[in-house]
């Protein structure tokens, strides 16, 4: 077995402290962060400059992210067979409920946006494609947490934020929330992330019955819910989509 | 003055293999590729695996792309200032101008495109964030070979390759257009990179007067060309824009 290699390890840690948080930081800020020589996290910024992963600001000296990254995220957008799969029924998902739809896997504990469809009508909306979402308050989420293992002990194990006074944070609460939805099939967050948005999702499955993600839809409560529930029509018409796209990655339909 | 990471530098040529061709490719592909004995290969692609960079498919074995890449290329667009200053002015070019609106910069010998407004109706388009266009063709590649020195050294040395038969391949008559892009402030590209589309550009500057970035209009060569040139209102709108993010940036009036 190939041992893993510092350096990679260093740049990659590297990478996630200029992607959270401050952002653009200095030679020494980066050192100190990672608790290294200045002189050792000089030559792996360095590296990662020359490659195109950082970008030095000329001006200040400090260092962000840089261009090529955005580059190979787009190159896995493209071989990402889950999302090449999706795109046509997420389209029609969108079209028919008038809400914008998203696509997630699991990633780092979280749900990563892999495809992003905007409500259809003119308003200004942000591409959400990249970003993550919370396991354990998320429709996306829920749905990643009951179906897959990992996802699943990575919630439970997760710190679980209140984001509004609707999140669910208690342990046995939260598996009472993951029964219900292995038991019906889709997972609902009404206010539970975002107050006001509402949003249903259920999971897709690949050939081999493997969950590998969710699909969802999510708009203005006042839109999506009636009498505090998800209206039933839109259940209907994201567990189709799901149902669409894992029958493409060659899921049976038994 | 720091020496660079040998493997470092690898694990950056083994992702912008899987970026390019195949994309999906196994461990003695990628070994063979990069010249490397495949126990280092596999070094490498076990710490890039690790860290989310690359992904195994568990039936074939092969490597591909990884999401962390997705994750930190969207972290590259929160932070990219340019982007952030345009995302307003961007969208009000593509609600004036009725098309599709692209921001471009400077990125290993191409336009790497950080922001794409969709074209304000109701049709089915892709985005292209994160795509790449060639220099010496497109309108927002001309614009950045015209005034960024760095863009005219690649774009001189590099292939020019005929992609209809409009497309300026000589050396010579690149360099009049480009001086023609220089005297006028923007570029054009009518049919020389995809039939039947033609587009507009012009410059981004900074506050210290560099050329960062351009931003430019495209669409169907029947809609933004009348008697085989663009439309002078749409150049008009495009400069305007291009000035406003400018100003934005910092950039002087004079």
């Amino acid at each position: 077995m190939a041992r893993s290699i510092q350096s990679l390890e260093r740049a990659a840690a590297m990478l996630r402290l200029l992607a959270g948080g401050e952002r653009r930081l200095g030679l020494s800020e980066v050192a100190a962060a990672l608790g290294l020589p200045k002189g050792t996290a000089h030559g792996i910024l360095r590296t990662l400059q020359q490659e195109g992963f950082v970008e030095q600001d000329p001006a200040s000296g400090r260092y962000q992210l840089g261009a090529e990254l955005l580059r190979l995220g787009q190159s896995y957008l493209d071989v990402n067979e889950l999302r090449a799969r999706a795109l046509v029924w997420t389209d029609d998902l969108a079209r028919s409920s008038g809400e914008s739809v998203h696509l997630g896997v699991l990633h780092q504990g979280g749900v990563l946006i892999v495809h992003h469809v905007f409500r259809p009508d003119d308003s200004r909306q942000v591409l959400e494609v990249g970003a993550m979402q919370p396991l354990h308050s998320t429709a996306l989420g829920k749905v990643l947490a009951a179906f897959d293992p990992v996802a699943h002990a990575e919630a439970a194990e997760g710190g679980r934020e209140a984001f509004t006074d609707r999140t669910v944070t208690g342990a046995a609460p939260f598996e009472q929330v993951l029964e219900l939805t292995r038991a019906r099939g889709w997972a609902a967050d009404v206010e539970e992330t975002w107050t006001g948005v509402a949003s249903v999702a259920a999971p897709i499955h690949n050939g081999r019955r493997m969950p590998v993600g969710a699909v969802g839809v999510t708009g203005a409560v006042e839109r999506v819910c009636e009498a505090g529930e998800l209206r039933s029509r839109l259940v209907a018409a994201v567990r189709d989509c799901a149902r669409a796209v894992s029958r493409d990655l060659g899921a049976g339909r038994f």
